[in-house]
Parts: structure tokens; sequence; C-alpha cells
């Protein structure tokens, strides 16, 4: 093993946002030296990690100069330039997640081919270029309304994801390449968080249920465990584990999943590094997957995924028409609610609908903790000065 | 409620080591800007805070000039220069814990004096000026082999702490201020932390456990919860919020005590900050010690002090005849282990018996807990390379 404890072993990761922040949190208990490649300089990673390089993670000079500085590299965020991750690879760096699984992930017209290459269950979908193939479909009667509509590259957080209800919405769209996909009627959004070292030891977290917002299409509530049968949970467990082998990939991935009203599971998308489903996690969990995340890429024994008690995560996002500097309003009377633990990302401006924070409420009890969710969701308010 | 979260309040602490350390994983997680005052430029601390001042905690413009830049200062450490604290105090600065807290613990002294004058039982003392009059009352028959040595000031970890058994023992001591304690036969060492804010509310945490290694005096294993009657315990809790009331102290209090043979509780010494004996609180507890610190000096609401699960602690000091570029020998083999987690504290060099980190250990059998910390400490070894 090499050594990476209070060692000179540099770790690199591309991408300095509350992901990577949370990751050094990480690094800091292990004392493994961190440095970031981001080009926002008032990055939640920014004044906190050993090494701060501001520069652009789609610019082929700024990752491959950045990959040359590290001993390995790591990403927080997958819309990164990977033909300087080739070249790096080839020119002997350890990158992981791999850049062919990342090529794969970044597109999710490759994403899905893949699932269909491999048997992996997902709904039907088709790949466009452009938007007027697109329309020229609709016209030809080749598909209906709804449908969902997602961008083939750079769509997070509802981003690069619409319902597609009427021509008016279609027309809307931005003219850029795009699948769609049949509208599956779902009983739950579940996520199964999947880490596998270079040894091939591979551990599963439990599954988890997700709630969305439904305008602004982010997550709502993440609940650890998911309230589902388990043999779904173990279908859905099983699913996650056979892309992680499929790919043959080496970190941590979060595959987001549907339970259909029949039952089934079906593969929505992955993403491969630490993910908003995992952040209850930090609390509930023997292993957080921030942790985990360090513990796959290094090589290292992987952690216990198990729960130590229920988790549930409300994600903090700017209030509508708040623009500016952030204020979390009420944030002290939630702190007095037992069990609830704020995670504040460090983005001094908010804007309506940004990610600027996450609370965790942990119970032994389940339904207390959602109970308690709501209280926190209804009372904490991220607005502007 | 001022406005502490992503916003331009800033937080002092006076010291930079592992204690800071930690701290600052709280201070990341709410984005309370931090900056620190310390003199060794290499300390934990150093690398990852907001600010990082080089100075002399005991140097009275060090500490002044330091207090001037914040809105709040704190300590992770209690040797400061404490007129420096009393100046900032008189023009208008937040100090917690409280510059008068402060100078009675700075003295072992004066602890004791407070416990006696305020009838908080303690073990039987007498204090010398040097070491001459120490002697002196030896040579007049007035104190008898065995005793306690204690250096009046700047003792910590067994520095500054001797069983004294014979003349060669008392010849040997350095001449400083100091207090002698009769030697008290007890069952169990225990500590009790407590929290306070400005507003009055008080919590303590489960009463625990404490092993120490019989050569370096250092604590080998922190258990938690410590395995005594309900009734000792309850007592122990009481005892050490009896410390907190009398010095209306504001901040977290780790109170330090014995469990004689006959079942009283004797307080021996207090620390006013995050100690060693509430590490385990970082995996067990629903609240760790480090945010309840920061939640108890901001006047925040205090956080859940109950365990989710059993913890024990055991530290990670430098092992004997290793100097130098630190190793930490067989740390991939603890890792193998479900609920173990390593807490690795930046100290480049190790010395022998020199705290570097260390090891948490969860489970919800507690016998199970003990079992590993056990096998963690036989396992793994700070060496030198």
């Amino acid at each position: 093993m090499k050594n990476y404890f209070s060692s000179d072993f540099k770790l690199g990761v591309l991408g300095g946002g509350q992901l990577g922040r949370m990751l050094l949190a990480e690094t800091q208990k292990f004392d493994i030296h961190t440095s970031i490649l981001e080009s926002n300089k008032n990055a939640p990673c920014a004044a906190i990690c050993n090494k701060f390089v501001l520069g652009d993670l789609l610019d082929f000079n700024a990752v491959y100069n950045f990959g040359k500085t590290v001993d390995l590299l790591t990403i927080e965020i997958e819309n990164v330039n990977l033909d300087a991750l080739d070249k790096l690879e080839k020119e002997g760096l350890t990158i992981y997640p791999k850049p062919k699984d990342l090529r794969i992930i970044q597109s999710k017209a490759r994403q899905k081919n893949f699932y269909i290459d491999h048997k992996i269950p997902t709904a039907e979908f088709s790949h466009y270029a452009y938007l007027e193939e697109l329309k020229h479909s609709f016209e030809n009667n080749i598909i209906d309304f709804p449908f969902v509509w997602k961008a083939a590259r750079f769509g997070y957080d509802g981003n690069g994801v619409k319902i597609v209800r009427n021509f008016e919405d279609l027309k809307n769209l931005p003219n850029v390449e795009c699948i769609t996909e049949k509208l599956v009627p779902f009983k739950n959004e579940l996520a199964v968080i999947v880490a596998r070292n270079a040894n091939g030891e591979t551990t599963t977290y439990p599954v988890v249920e997700m709630e969305f917002h439904p305008e602004a299409n982010q997550v709502e509530y993440v609940i650890c465990p998911a309230r589902i049968d388990a043999n779904v949970a173990k279908k859905a467990r099983e699913t996650a584990l056979k892309v992680v082998s499929e790919l043959d990939f080496v970190g941590l991935l979060a595959v987001e999943m549907f339970q259909t009203t029949d039952d089934k599971i079906l593969v929505n998308e992955v993403a491969p590094r630490p993910h908003n489903s995992g952040h209850y996690s930090i609390e509930a969990s023997y292993t957080n997957q921030f942790e985990q995340h360090l513990r796959s890429i290094l090589n290292l024994p992987l952690g216990n995924t198990e729960s130590k008690v229920a988790g549930i995560m409300v994600n903090l996002v700017g209030s509508e028409g708040c623009s500016g500097k952030v204020i979390y309003q009420n944030i002290e009377e939630i702190l007095k609610i037992d069990g609830v633990t704020p995670h504040i990302y460090g983005k001094k401006e908010t804007r309506p609908f940004r990610k600027m924070g996450h609370v965790t409420i942990v119970d032994e009890n389940i339904e207390k903790a959602r109970e308690i969710a709501q209280k926190v969701k209804e009372t904490i308010r991220v607005i502007s000065k």
C-alpha cells in the first residue's frame, strides 16, 4: 500500500463545489494532501484545500497541467476534459473513476446505449443530434406527448431535464443534442450508491427513496432506508451492482432508478462520484459516502455501509424571488430539534433554486425523522439580505 | 441572533493544534469564517483555516492584535495570555470561555482552591511556590510518599504530572510552582463534558470511562458510556454540572473525575474546551463535542448529547524509539474492521508518545467495540521512516 497519511502523496480533485468540500472533510480527517482545480475562485473548496488551482475543467491544458502535479486524480463533477485525462492516463497517472467510464457517463445517449448493450433495464429512449430532428420525429408521429426530454450533455439537478407535454413545451427546448424517454409511471424514485476499489472489493449502501420538488425538479427529501418491500430493495441493489460490474467501475457510483408501478427496476441515470442521495450518510452511516469514495479510489479496504440510525436529507435551495447575499432564516429554530444537522456549502450568494446546503435529520425511528424533516423544510428559508 | 453562516462574522481561535483542526471541520460544515492564532507554522490547522496568523499565544501583543481582527474569540488550548484577553473583553470583544474562568483553570492551585471554596469534592492537596518548599515540607514529615505531584501551570497529557514514590523521585522534580495531592485509591477515572451557552442552556454528555497507559500517563481508551452503576453516573454528571454552575461557565467544559473505591466522585481537573475524552462523539453522538462547542460559544441552541451507538477511542501516540517522518503502520488493516475510523492530526513528524491521531471504534455492542479497540491498539503503530 502507498503511504497516503501525512505523507508527500498528493490527491488531485477536478471540481471545487460542495461535493469537493465534503470530500475535503474526509481528506482532512486522514491528512491526505488535496489539490483542487476549479474555475470559480469563490467556490466552496477555495479557502480550505491544501492547494487551489484556478482553471477551466473543460480546458485541455488546465486539466492536463493540473494532472501533472498530483499522484492520483479524481473528480467531484463529471463534466471535465476527457482528452486531457486520456493523455494523463497514458502517461501513467492513476485516475478514478476511469476516463473510459466518464466518457460513457458524460453523455446521456452513451449511458442509455450502454444500458441497452449490457441488458441493464432502463426506460425506452430515442436519441437526437439536435432539436429539429426531434421536431421532425414528432411531426411524423414517431413520438407522442408527454415525454421526458434530456439534454445529452451537462445536465444536472433538473437543468437539462424537462417533461414535454405539448407543442409549446417542445418549441421552447434548447437546440442541443438530446434524448427522449417514455414517461414511465412509477411508484418511487430510488438510488443505490455502490463503491468498488481497484482490488474489486465492492459494497452497496442501503436503497434510498427520493421525493422531488414538483416545480424545481430537485430532490426535496432523501430517505434512508427506502420504505419499500425487501424484494424490491434487493432487486435495486442487484441492478446497481450490475451497472458497476459491467462498467468495471472503480470509485463511487450513484445509481438512480425508478420502481415502476409493477415493481420493475429501471435505471434512470448514474453519477460517478459522491451524490446528493448519499449526503444522509455523513450522520447516519458507519462510513459516509465521502470517506468511502476516498477508500475506493485509494484502493483501501471499504467501510461498513450500514446505518446507525435512519437518515433523511432535506436540500436547502435558494427561495424564489431571492437573489444576493445569503441569509439562512430560522436556522436557530431547526438547531433546537434533536438530530438535526445543517450543512452550509459556503456559497455567499443565493439565487432561486440554487443548492446552498442541506440538512440531515437522524432518528432511530424513520417516521419520526420524516415528521421532523417536514418541520425543518417548513421552518428554514434560504433568503437574501 | 447574529448571522454566523456564510456571513462576514469572523470567529477567532487561539491555538491551531488537533483540537482546532477538529473544530474547523465543524466551522466548515456551518461555513463560519475561522481565523487561527498559532506559533507553529506547520500546526494541524495551518493549511485549512480561513486565516492563519503566526504568533505566540502567551505574548500580549500577539493575542491582543489577533483579537482585534475577530468578532468572537475562543480557545483550543488554555495556556494563553490572559492580560490580553482581559483588555479585549473590556474593549467589548465577546470571549468564551470567559477570561476569568481561564484564569482559574490555568493554575492547578487556583482550580483546587476553587473546588474547596465551592464545596466541589476533590482530593486533598497542598500548594508549593517552588520545589525547595516541597522538600522542606517532606523533611518536616508534613507529607508522605507516595503522593501525586502536579506542576501548577502548563501541564498537559501527563507532562507536569508525576507519582512521587521516594526521595529520588522527589529530587528529580522540576523547580516550579506545584501542588501535591494524596494518591487516592480509585476504581475508575471518569469524565463528563458539559456545554453551556450564554442563555444558560446546559447539556451534559454521557459519563465516559478512561483507561490510562501505565508509563506514558496518557489516555489509552476512552469508553462511552462508562460501564458503571447508574447512581455513580448520575453523581458524576451532577458534580460536573455543579462545576459549570459555580464557574458560571460558557462554552464546553470537560470535567475529569475519580470514582473512589467507596464510590465517591472527586473532581481531578477540568479543561475549558473540547477534550480528548470527547473525541468518540464525532462518530458516536448525535451532536459531536466540536459542534457543541461552537453552538455554546455562539449562543446557539445546544444539540442532543446522546449516543447513536457505543463509542471507544484509542489514542495514536508515537512509538518509543521512533522519531522523524511519520508512518501509520498497518492502518489498512484497521480500516478493514467495521466501525473503525482513524483520525490523523496532520503532524508530519512523530516522537515517542506524541499525540499523532486517534481511532474511534463504534458498535451497537460496547463489549464488541472494546474487543475491536484492543485489536486496533495491537495492530496500528505510529513509527518513523
